[in-house]
């Protein structure tokens, strides 16, 4: 579906079948960025460049598109031949995925013929909205977990499988250790984790007996203990240990309800006590950046997290205020003007500044042809319709990528708290008085 | 990806693996329901049965999902057989698409064998989850617009082109009139709608430029006039109509910025000043029920909306507390008691009963073998993994149900804000009975 060509707004196709008709056929610049961040995220962690190359590398109308399209009435035939030979020939420009972008920045550009550019607006946004909402979630959760272990348990209340398997590919670039979507496994080789439900215990006649059949297929499982009662649960735990004597290699246990903090304090108790220090907890249930903190911080000895929904849906923030906007077109740089919608004009860059440990300390947008201190964050992503090589990354470079921009930023944009000031991102003087003239030209 | 057998949790594949071991086969029941609403749902409206109906009839395990699942080296090569054969053979009963639903009401049913209704759980999760997700959220968009025209705009930021796509189709079972989404026409027959953005003004020289192109192209267009000056772009609409005379056939103008209400009111007064009175006015940017409710209430001249974002990602509430729930293994029915996850044993049938006008005044949730007062709403979708006739529904019915089913709900449900008290749900004597009683020996 996501290579599908007709995943577009209809009024793309208009404007487009408009400019074939006026002629209009120069080239245009577009670029993609967020307006304001949600209150509740300091910085976007970029995701979803790869697979969109991919998809736009292999954009094409097929004779379906094309039946139906003419069914609908609305476009000429000369139009529809324009489509029939369809190919996207034009540049894009990138921040590499797993990179930290802020408001207002572009962090991905279209250069092309005008009707190329202008048809990719739709599949550009939704893809990278997506991955990069996703992401940007999950680089929260990250930092919040300070080095617990991470699995992406989203997939049954995410919209719908495109979500749960792009979102697990997102979570993963942001420092999970798994996921739950076995298709994600396959599709991206993340490591693919979980073990059994509420429904294997209640099926069994009697709990232990579900835990003994279990890790008997899957010696080192992890035993889901609060069906009934969380701390029988545990004992049922520790009686299969002693039942098994060596045999037992368990490797944790899940507790999935409750006050997770005093529940896993008196499971560690009990295990412990019962010489099983070797066995994990695993919590899940509603989890999200807010809980994971306050169990990491209150000492609750818990090994790793599982977060579903509130991860998946990005709940308190399921949208990022992102658009693609025209910047340029036939060398004569564009804004426009409508109320809280203003807009950059021209071909910009992003430069980024780092103090002597590569901790951020402040970006500029400016114009590319400038040369401002710090380093470019927009390199070459496609050319004449081609990825560059350097744009075709393995997964596991994307996530090194974002480690280590998760290490570098400051203290204040790295809390789960608003970052007060927030991360200064200046415009240049060069690009601010192009604004200025072009707004003055316009009024 | 929606019909892929890798989109599923792990661990339903690691509990089929056990019970497949153990020789556990008998016929297990689960039900779909949502335990509580979110605080801004009062009702859902159910979507997303056809599809996966359809879907589940053709769910099978390519040899690639089979040699990847075998890479993972979790499964033994018995197990791996039977999901080469692997085929749904069950029985599903659900309310019909574009019903309505409340909190703890079993919505859909699985009957199967144990190992192919647990390996369902992820897919009738995502699926439904997603489609009644966004229904419910567009019937509100509905119920507040009061038959003032609604067109679907939310793709470019739904989570993916999936979510955008099954998101039009709900959207439209809930009433909107179109999509901007070309694929949803195609896939779904559903009407697409949309004509320029601000790009197609800005990259021409002069805005009346632009108006004049587009209109030649797309005679019986609407104009987006807010890309410099909301009312100087309604000026000079009315300066085309006078320069085109009787050739002016402009359906209507789009205003995407700033206060609607008055920009509305402004724009009507000038169009009828110039004997415009035929051509209407379009309303978009950042819309939701509150703001429909809020212009159509103050009177605001707006002839139809283009709502997305909030609409397409259920911004308020981006996910339900839905839940796939074991209720009977070979014939005995069970229950789980984790806190406040407490769940109905046995299988269940939800009775509807409504006034002399077909206004809903109360379910009640029995089980099946009952005989309540009311219409009964669960009913045969699948018999052994094949849909059923009455099942295979036209898109237009569903859409039709959808509607004289919201216009049945009472006033405090079809309200925005909470019903209070919320619709009554009962719980029928030998239902909570059975439940009790289990409880006893469970404890």
């Amino acid at each position: 579906m996501v290579r599908d060509a007709l995943l577009v707004d209809l009024y793309e196709l208009t404007m487009m079948e408009a400019y074939h008709h006026q002629g209009i056929s120069g080239t245009a610049t577009f670029d993609l960025f967020v307006r304001a961040l949600p209150d509740e995220r300091n910085f976007l962690l970029t995701a979803g460049l790869g697979p969109l190359l991919e998809a736009l590398e292999g954009l094409r109308f097929t004779s379906d598109d094309l039946s139906y399209l003419e069914t609908t009435g609305i476009f000429g035939k000369g139009f529809l031949d324009v489509l029939e030979t369809f190919r996207f020939s034009g540049d894009v420009d990138a921040m590499a995925e797993g990179s930290i972008a802020f408001a207002g920045e572009p962090f991905l550009r279209v250069t092309a013929p005008v009707i190329e550019a202008q048809f990719l607006e739709t599949l550009v946004m939704n893809q990278v909205h997506l991955a990069t909402t996703l992401a940007s979630k999950a680089a929260r959760v990250v930092l919040a977990a300070d080095g617990r272990g991470l699995a992406d348990f989203g997939l049954r209340r995410t919209h719908g499988a495109e979500a749960g398997t792009s979102g697990a590919r997102a979570h993963w670039i942001a420092g999970f250790d798994s996921t739950s979507n076995v298709l994600a496994g396959k599709l991206y080789g993340i490591p693919i984790s979980g073990t059994m439900a509420h429904s294997f215990v209640q099926l069994h006649e009697e709990e232990e007996d579900a835990f003994r059949s279990f890790a008997r297929v899957f010696p080192d499982t992890v035993l889901l203990v609060d069906t009934y009662d969380t701390l029988r649960g545990v004992d049922l735990v520790i009686d299969l240990a002693a039942e098994l004597g060596s045999d037992f290699r368990v490797r944790g246990v899940r507790l999935d309800s409750g006050d997770l903090a005093s529940l896993a304090a008196a499971t560690r108790e009990k295990l412990d006590g019962a010489g099983l220090e070797r066995v994990q907890i695993f919590a899940s249930g509603n989890l999200d950046e807010w809980r994971v903190r306050e169990l990491v911080r209150g000492g609750a000895p818990i090994d790793a997290f599982g977060v579903g929904t509130r991860l998946g849906t990005s709940q308190d923030a399921p949208n990022l205020d992102i658009v693609y906007k025209l910047a340029q077109y036939d060398e004569r740089p564009l804004l426009k003007l409508s109320t809280d919608k203003a807009t950059l004009p021209g071909i910009k860059q992003v430069w980024r500044r780092r103090d002597g440990e590569g901790r951020l300390v402040g970006d500029t947008i400016g114009l590319a042809a400038e040369d401002l201190s710090g380093e470019p964050q927009l390199r070459p992503a496609m050319r004449s319709g081609r990825r560059v090589p350097s744009a075709v990354e393995d997964l596991q470079a994307v996530r090194s990528r974002a480690r280590s921009e998760l290490a570098g930023l400051p203290e204040s944009v790295r809390a789960l708290e608003p970052a007060d000031p927030p991360y200064e991102v200046a415009i240049s003087d060069s690009l601010s008085s192009l604004r200025d003239r072009l707004v003055e030209e316009l009024r």
